[in-house]
């Protein structure tokens, strides 16, 4: 790993750029599966299906005796994870419902704004060798939460045409309505358009790779709303010289073994530890099973000494890490001032691993510096904010005259208009 | 005006059809001013203001003194107008902050979100006849209130090199940190990049014509965020057989002036109130001074005869109207049920006016059925929630072997060991 001593700031850009997205222009090859599918509908969806995921399938639609079976093949012990982990997720998600609470803003106007859930929504969940089990739980219990109407999930088979029995098993167990086999552009397409089989959405979840990343900007073209913009994870830890170098390393390793292009960052204010970190990342790296993955990803990555806290805190606001991990005593001369982080680990013993599985948090959170402009998932994902106002007699003699003069000023004659004949009513 | 009376479900889609957008293909043109842009600067932005304004400015940056001399143009009965606006926003906007809101969700596991400013946020306004500065109320108000350091203002001037006094006076006012003079899509591609004069910022928010909506869509394709998506504003009115057909008229025609491709919709159980409406609307109509574009919008628009309360409530979801005017009197046999729309406008003295300029909600809302997915725009607008997490060492314990059977069934042996050695320190 790379150790850099105190930066300049005009350094700190280049420090921290992303690993560097591949720049294929995939464009065309996306127009294309929306095309098709929005034409053939499922025969498109099958015709892919075959294509992509070397399968031929009969139905999309996962059936009731797949996820029987799936339920069966679960340990005890899985299942008794997965119940704790929901509980706390919804433990955490339900605390973020905003109760109705009206607001008289002059005597007689009364406003204020009631959450509706978005009534259909789809989820996606990638395939390959990690069964993402736990994204449908970050997923579907704020979807049901909210009370969506529609839970649709969509992830790819393997070559058998059969889904990961943990996928199936976490799906029915938070509510999704329907599960298709189903992966890829063809996908995202489906949900935006509808077909045969497929019911169509007003928005998309969930992670993928840069196809289906770039699937979800297109679907945002066709008056579909999503998530976030997406990008490779990220993890930002800060330690002080009382942090456990092992932890550290550890927590370093969980990042860097998502994928080549994961980038992890360490900062501290002891040149010792972050030689004791380096040593300790070295030796834990050679156990690692997805070793070859997070040796690439450590390769990106940064030690950094930065001596000062108020200059730590300015390069934590610069990078915007989606995850931040506080392994230092004086947490509190930080937290207040974090502007730019998805979700934010405090004390030598609540590891990103916490967050990503069982804590409560949402690990869906915003890359690439997107954390300066958007929230992880939460219950505003699913849910949107309606106002409402209710204006009595008086309180149109209270405002009417002020609308009157603004609506004036606008040019918008026919705005007055409809409060002068209120007013007029009322002598 | 068209009168319809019971419409089969089918033919509500039909119905109620948005007016065509101009199919124009404008991403040419606008991904050639942000290259432009992107390379030449301010030098760039001269030149398009040459072009599109037909002004050739030295300086875009609004200067003190324009500032000031603004101040002196406008009424003292104009600035009370604004003022009581101002103040009902605030109240109202206020009320959205989140309090801190610590949930143990396992005994030793505690997590909470904040509300953080979006640092850096850039308005639009439009020029043109109509000086929308009502618009920097509902944008520049909460952004203060948020927290966002630089607030910046985008808005083009007239021939003279001018901009209104409204629109300078409503900028100082809710603390706009610098006004430019610069429009189009131009404005959009400096706030994304940044030039020597104009700061680059995160989010950009505010109304246009159909190029501004396109640079915004584009701007999103460059790592900046959007309000939402926009299209033509649209009202839908429900009155029973009391409402006063005058001031549902006055509501119509509100909307109506906004421009040629405006839609009202109006809904009643009866057929005679229906057709009291359409007279009270040809008279007031006779009368307006925007009556051209007004009449063109009214000739897109509906009168619609639908006689049980549910099957207006499901003609309002499926329609998703940006403004929702309930003139009836048995509200509540509709409010829990409205799941999409932008604004409720609830009684016979609550005119969508109220909303557009004074009662305290936002004026920002989401239109051409985007109230399916989005929520107007309010304090979450201008913020991010961060989560927070701190785990004890008793709380690590109880949830930490959770933990470690997800991870590895996830096939994360790295997630899964940053929690195995903290419990094994623990032993």
């Amino acid at each position: 790993m790379n150790i850099t001593v105190n930066p300049t700031r005009d350094n700190w850009a280049n420090l921290t750029t992303r690993p560097a997205k591949e720049a294929a222009n995939l464009s065309k090859t996306i127009s294309d599966v929306f095309d098709e599918v929005q034409v053939h509908g499922d025969k498109a969806l099958l015709l892919y299906t075959k294509k992509f995921d070397k399968v031929a399938l009969k139905n999309l639609k996962v059936s009731e005796v797949e996820i029987g079976q799936a339920r069966s093949l679960l340990s005890q012990d899985l299942k008794d994870a997965i119940a704790l982990a929901k509980k706390n997720i919804e433990i955490f998600h339900s605390s973020q419902l905003i109760e109705k609470q009206v607001v008289e803003t002059t005597n007689g106007v009364e406003c204020w704004q009631e959450m509706r859930p978005i009534e259909k929504v789809g989820l996606y969940i990638p395939g390959g060798t990690a069964p993402l089990f736990s994204t449908i739980l970050m997923l579907g219990i704020p979807a049901k939460l909210a009370g969506c109407k529609e839970i649709i999930l969509c992830t790819p088979p393997d070559v058998f045409g059969n889904i990961n029995p943990a996928i199936l098993y976490a799906a029915e167990l938070v509510g999704v309505t329907t599960i298709f086999k189903l992966g890829g552009v063809q996908a995202i397409a489906a949900l935006t358009f509808g077909t045969e089989s497929v019911p169509n959405v007003y928005k998309i979840f969930g992670p993928g790779n840069q196809f289906v990343t770039g699937a979800k900007q297109y679907a945002l073209t066709k008056s579909v709303a999503i998530d976030m913009p997406a990008g490779p994870s990220e993890l930002m830890v800060v330690t002080d010289q009382k942090a456990n170098a092992t932890f550290v390393a550890s927590d370093l390793l969980s990042q860097a073994e998502h994928g080549h292009d994961s980038q992890v960052i360490c900062v501290s204010d002891s040149l010792e530890k972050l030689k004791e970190i380096e040593a300790a990342v070295e030796k834990q790296l050679a156990v690692l099973p997805r070793r070859d993955m997070a040796t690439s990803a450590i390769e990106n990555s940064q030690l950094i000494l930065i001596e000062d806290v108020s200059t730590q805190i300015d390069f934590i606001n610069e990078y915007a890490p989606e995850h931040l991990i506080l392994n230092v005593e004086n947490e509190d001369a930080y937290l207040d001032n974090i502007i730019n982080s998805g979700s934010v680990f405090i004390g030598a013993y609540t590891p990103e691993s916490a967050g990503d599985y069982a804590s409560g948090t949402n690990h869906t959170l915003p890359t690439n510096s997107y954390a300066r402009m958007y929230s992880g998932v939460n219950m505003d994902s699913f849910t949107k904010k309606i106002t409402f106002q209710k204006i009595t007699k008086q309180g149109i003699k209270n405002i009417g005259p002020a609308i009157e003069l603004m609506a004036e000023a606008e040019g918008l004659e026919a705005h007055k208009n409809a409060v002068t004949l209120r007013l007029e009513s009322l002598k």
